[in-house]
């Protein structure tokens, strides 16, 4: 009985201490804003209270050296379970340490803290301007995700080679693939403290979709490079190239990652659909609540068949961004989006205090010189690989260019974080993993800390424009921008400035073009209340699915919906009122028909907007 | 890896069974809205889809009976850790049988589920009618817990001693200490379905903040003598009377109920000071961040300190919502508002549904006939001993008598629900205990089903006053009310009942003499801008305090504030202004002067308000 009191004290006791530090960064959080002080960013913050805890804890407390982290690094991926939450084994003998055996099991960022992050991270997304730049935000976050894990891999595997050489690694200790599953791991760039002092300084609103736009789906292709170089090293690639293994890993890749977007986007489907046809939005806390377990639903289904649920609510956070949200009501709008902002916010925390805590209560840190130099200079070598040979390729086929100054801010702007730390915990059962988990943490240090810090002289230096006013576009839709800005209360800055981008201009045409119609003619029609009818777009034979899925609204909407006579000030008032608290301030694609003329059919959406906004 | 992997998705798949129960409970529940039936209630519903999933696991996972719900019971009190969330201990040899380990551990419920849930029905009691009914509430919470738990107590035994008599139970299974456990946890009443009811009816006020009132405090009480009664027990009263231990638990139970309380308001006065003292409003994501954090501190340091977090979390939930919530802005009283909304929405939903699920899923039940149909007799005798002889006592002090029809009423609604479970599930480790968590379940489906249903149709039968009027009160304070009533936007019930209630009226002036008066001097100008300066109330000697802790805005308000003079049509602007989206609709005290020759010194609250709703 009093073991187990003990017990119950000493973890009520751990998350007193991570209570206490996240107090602490919310309170300091609003020092800096106060104070206007940008070069310390917030999570930063976190993380250095948590570093001084760690350094407590660890000068204090001398028993909580015998047990730790690694414990269950190695546990949690060969025989333990992969528990929700604070999974603490205990050890009778020292039961009475604080701390001593407090460890958050690796599985629990996976489970509790990730998924709303990415999910917040994709509902928050700007959906305009994604489109526009899909082709360019794909390219950088598929191709150059894997040019970047190639080059990092490459270049560490050039480094434990000479480390082996000089002696300071044993031979065998590090393998090909664990060189490759750093190089995916840590090209998973953060999106948390650039974008927020973008979103603060109102950056030029295509640098801030580029970059946000990427290391969104970045995440999403880094974990699921992780698992294919993980099932390459089992199927007997560990040591020499094997074809079959490196086509099973391959196909591993492409399975998980259609498997685990296609359950995410089914989920939306669903949820759009039940939002469209039942009145559930007389009860916005109904509304609320079903949003959110059927968003959960996309990340534990995935999960539970052997998927990827981090990609499957990556994708449902945007398709219920585009469809979903505008079946809510507007109270639900603003719960949704506030709701996974306040989780989000507290998770980031939780996970950047963690890391500062890591540092000092892991206990098999293995800080190799040599592979610590061969990763910082790897991860300017691969980020410099990824973004000027692609904006290159890029800027053949966009209209309007990527400047170079915003390509060198691209380059500057890899910061890592959550993802990539919650990657390397998972498993430190070898030295390789351990070496590999100290690193990330280093690195994570580094770029938070010095990168994120010099973001804002970084701009200046490199003269990007900031202070974008959003009434400068020129789509005349400002009423409409000032309605979306006050509904855009959030502060953590995404949803804002999605809200003070240059929201007005009719660019949304000028997606790609089979996507838009798709878009516009089927899904639209289909999942939310929005015309043009389904009748009159499906073909005959589908009639009475049409007749099914239609909503009243899109019969009544069947004019101003029809893209060719639609009079935009006629649209105006129905947009401001349905789309009333838009997480993306979103002036619908289809109520926007006024650039027709610019859409050209096979257009990639790399984005070649004539934004006055970009300096060529 | 594999082991791991298979752990993975079998946690995964119970979750998502969870999850999908949750999804069905909360479309079942929009149905019976829109349908407008009364019958069943939401919570009741949740049961039913758990029962139905539980049902289904028995059948077809026939594994599923080998391991459950039992381990963790024992373990829990025993040796293993108070996990976080689900803590499933693995069987290697069967871990492929879906939901065969399914088990939350005990303590989720009073570690995660729990604190929400009490925190809310504190956040969202409407503190003007609390007060005014204080002392009927407080008698009803402290006096009549103990009564019923004595009561409940003396007749288990009476039938315990049947049972050994007629040879169904070994003598020795249940102890005196056994039955005042079950007592006591059965005591707490569960303010769920009756006033979700109630406040869909707009029933009388006073009823309902009797009601309500009583079963969020009595909860609090039921935890703290649960606590003692294991405290005697384990200090040598396990068999025998032992006037040493007797007293040992008396002031365990004092010291426990004090400290916890203390906790609380302590960490309600941080949070105060802190939400008052910084410019943090500018941020309503951090200002919802901080007080979220700290209202868990408040039950995580209660529970580091050996003290009851539950306890800690009420109290501090009730100074939240009378001091901090004023310091808010607008936007983090309406973010405040939903968050606790949604979490107490979810959990109650999750624990009803658990409830279901632990009826065939639970494999050591120990259902005992005899001790069964003791329980409910019971539980009708203790209530009847519980709400007669004291509102007797009660109508002596009240000027407005509580009359027959609403004793009735109240004896009618003691259903049992969360807590009472999340005490049983605790601890399973005897023969005792089991039965006790089975005959707890039984009631909590009986009270659930038949009295909640029953509900609607008592308030007929009853002659109980329905669809009260808030624009009825003579307060004339309507045009604020209306605000408040449009700022009520949650729909689970207590809010926006509390701003339906006749809240113009001004009774507030009524509350207990020398409460009101520390109250309106100190706390209030102390712990939120409102006046009169402390200044003016604090002796000489405190001048530097009182000039540290006055807001600037007090002194602005000195005047209206001033309790004599001021005018209640120039004060009731500011206060449409300040207090919009007040969880209770919350005309200020201090604003509301008019009824000041109402104000009897050493009154005690009983709630002698000349309501002209309530039918002598």
């Amino acid at each position: 009985m009093f073991t187990a009191l003990d017990n119950h004290i000493q973890l009520s006791t751990e998350l007193l201490m991570f209570d206490v530090l996240l107090i602490l960064t919310i309170l300091t959080i609003w020092l800096l804003r106060k104070r206007q002080i940008r070069c310390i960013h917030e999570t930063g913050g976190a993380m250095l209270y948590g570093l001084i805890l760690g350094l407590i804890l660890k000068y204090t407390d001398r028993q909580w050296n015998k047990k730790a982290l690694d414990v269950h690094g190695c546990e949690s991926l060969n025989h333990t379970t992969p528990s929700l939450a604070a999974n603490i084994t205990l050890d009778n003998d020292r039961h009475k340490h604080v701390g001593e055996q407090m460890a958050f099991a690796p599985e629990v960022f996976f489970n509790v803290f990730l998924p709303p992050i990415i999910f917040q991270g994709a509902y928050s997304l700007n959906q305009r301007r994604l489109f526009q730049n899909s082709g360019s935000v794909l390219t950088f976050a598929f191709l150059g995700t894997i040019i970047s894990c190639a080059v990092i891999g490459a270049t560490m595997y050039g480094f434990v080679k000479l480390s082996v050489l000089l002696g300071q690694t044993r031979d065998g200790d590090f393998h090909l693939t664990d060189c490759l599953f750093f190089g995916a791991l840590i090209s998973a760039t953060d999106p948390v403290s650039v974008l927020a002092i973008f979103t603060e300084l109102r950056v030029d609103s295509n640098l801030y979709i580029l970059l946000f736009g990427e290391s969104v789906l970045n995440d999403a292709v880094a974990i699921v490079l992780t698992y294919a170089i993980s099932t390459y090293s089992q199927s007997g690639g560990h040591h020499t190239f094997s074809v079959s293994a490196f086509f099973f890993s391959i196909g591993h890749f492409i399975a998980v990652f259609i498997g685990s977007l296609s359950i995410g986007l089914s989920f939306s489907i669903i949820t759009a659909l039940l939002t469209k046809f039942t009145r559930l939005s007389e009860f916005p806390l109904l509304e609320t609540g079903l949003f959110f377990l059927l968003s959960w639903s996309a990340f534990l289904s995935a999960e539970a068949c052997g998927l990827t649920g981090i990609v499957a609510v990556l994708f449902c956070g945007i398709a219920q961004a585009r469809y979903t949200f505008h079946n809510l009501s507007t109270e639900a709008k603003t719960r949704t989006k506030q709701l996974f902002e306040f989780l989000n916010f507290l998770g980031e925390n939780f996970i950047f205090c963690y890391m500062g805590l890591a540092l000092f209560t892991f206990q098999n840190h293995n800080f190799k010189g040599i592979f610590l130099s061969g990763a910082f200079l790897s991860i300017f070598l691969a980020r410099a690989c990824n973004i000027y040979p692609l904006t290159y390729l890029l800027n053949i086929g966009r209209k309007e260019k990527i400047p170079a100054n915003v390509q060198h801010m691209m380059m500057f702007s890899g910061l890592r974080g959550a993802v990539a730390f919650a990657l390397a915990v998972r498993d430190t059962c070898t030295v390789a993993r351990r070496t590999i988990l100290s690193t990330t943490l280093m690195l994570v240090f580094f770029t938070v800390w010095v990168l994120g810090g010099a973001t804002s002289p970084m701009l200046a230096w490199l003269d990007i424009r900031v202070g974008v006013d959003p009434d400068e576009d020129k789509g005349g839709q400002a009423s409409d921008q000032v309605k979306s800005a006050e509904n855009n209360t959030g502060e953590d800055g995404t949803p804002a400035h999605a809200a003070s981008a240059p929201e007005g201009q009719t660019q949304a045409s000028r997606t790609p073009g089979v996507w838009h119609k798709l878009d516009k003619n089927y899904l639209r029609p289909a999942l939310t209340h929005s015309g043009p009818p389904l009748t009159s777009t499906l073909p005959v034979w589908c009639e009475p699915l049409g007749r099914l899925l239609t909503s009243p609204h899109a019969y009544e909407n069947r004019e101003r919906l029809n893209d060719t006579e639609a009079d935009c000030s006629s649209v105006k008032l129905d947009t401001a009122g349905e789309d009333k608290g838009a997480p993306e301030g979103d002036a619908e694609t289809v109520t926007e028909p006024a650039h027709q003329d610019d859409l050209l059919e096979g257009d990639l959406g790399l984005g070649h907007c004539a934004d006055p906004n970009w300096k060529e």
